[in-house]
Formats: structure tokens, sequence, C-alpha cells
């Protein structure tokens, strides 16, 4: 897998592009001299870690039978901002689900993902403490 | 930090925001459902690590007075595939950096970011052996 990562400013605003030509727009924040016009780096990991989770549970619930509407996930992620480098030490993500699903089918499959197929959320874990609640909007 | 993840389609396609509102398009691969629209969530992981060391390099540099004119860097994760989950055992950084640059500064400031200040590099180091290399065009 890879990426190729470029400068779009003489400051730290940059552009990464994966092999299909997606790109994503990042920047450094305001103490590095970002302007908020992209997402900070540490910011891509709980962004990533809830897409990778969101794609198994969209799968692990169709594989069950039980039709999900919809899904979103909010995502917090904690650090000791005078540590440096600061680490996450806990991720948060709290998951909503829309659709005539049973309980016992959505908690496993939350539990399937985060505790053993998510590979984002195993590499994660090693430094950050992750847990992870859930809504079912009927 | 927080940021929200929503779907965009019935399948695996999703947009993530962080808090002043900038976006990423993240897709699953083809064999989830995907359509190559946006970028995978393990490819955000590396696109993390180039963009939190450039930072690092760009600041680092201007603090050692050199002047950087540009910077890309191409970044490989390698997994094994037939794992499950597939975790990074290596990643690997190529920097270009542009300007006249002292050696001995840009192998400082690589070294610095890489090995003590960059989080990213720090979180992922615990699951991949991560390696780099340089190229300073004058």
């Amino acid at each position: 897998m890879e990426i190729q990562l470029k400068r779009l400013n003489d400051a730290v605003r940059f552009e990464a592009t994966n092999a299909e030509g997606n790109t994503v727009l990042i920047e450094g924040g305001e103490a590095a001299g970002g302007e908020g016009q992209g997402v900070r780096p540490t910011e891509m990991l709980l962004m990533s870690v809830a897409a990778c989770s969101s794609i198994d549970v969209v799968l692990f619930l169709k594989k069950m039978r039980q039709e999900l509407k919809d899904i979103k996930v909010d995502v917090t992620g904690g650090r000791d901002k005078n540590e440096v480098p600061s680490l996450f030490k806990t991720i948060h993500l709290s998951y909503h689900l829309y659709g005539d699903l049973k309980k016992e089918k959505v908690e496993k499959a939350l539990q399937m993902s985060i505790e053993k197929y998510c590979s984002v959320a195993k590499m994660l874990e090693k430094t950050a403490t992750i847990t992870y609640d859930y809504v079912i909007h009927k």
C-alpha cells in the first residue's frame, strides 16, 4: 500500500493522495502555523478507526441479516497535552445505529470489530484504551 | 479531540468531519463493497504519519535556519494480507527535500521526528517497524 504527500503552501498544509487518486487535505495545528484548512494528522487516526470499525459493522450486520438503515459514529480521543509526544491514551467511540436491529446482534458486531477484526483498532489499542457505547434508533 | 463519521450511501462510503468542519471521504475496499471514491482507513494511517512527521521536519528545519523550499513524502506500508486482522508490519517513508539544505541538519530533523517527536509514529511503531530514507534536491 502506497500513498504520496506533497506540500501545498510554504507552511504546514499538505495534500495526501492514494493509489486511486483520492486526496485528503491535511494541516498542522495553529501552534505549527496551520490555518485550519485541513484535518490534523492525529484527527485522521480517530477518523480511521471510526471508518474501519463502521465498515466491519456494516458487513457483520448484513451477514446477520440485520437491516442497518444508517450508521453514525462520534469519536473522542484523550491525550495529555503536556506530554511530548502526546499519544492517545483513550479513544471512545459512540455508535448510532438506525433500523429495526436486534440488540444482541449489534453488540456482537461491535464486539467482533473492536476486539478482533478492525486492524486500525488493533494498532491503536497498543497505546490507547479503546471503549465504546451505542444507541439503536428504531 | 473529537470527530464525527456519517455514512453517505447504503454501503461503505463515509464522510468524517473534524471540529472545524474539514471533511475526509473514506470508503472501504472493493471486497467490502467500496467503489474507490474515498481513501481507505488503513491508507489514512500512512497519510497521518507522513503529515505528522513532515510538520515536524518543516518546523525543525526552520529552527535550524535551513530554507526548505518544498517537501514531498512517499510512504509504503507492508502487511501480511492473509492475516486477520492485517496490521502494518513495516512502514517506510521516503522524504524528498528541496532547497540548499545541510545533510546533517536534515538527518537530525528526520531522526528527531521519527524517533522522538512524531506522536503518530510513536503510536504506529508499536506494531510496525518504521524506516526512512531521504533525498535532498538542491
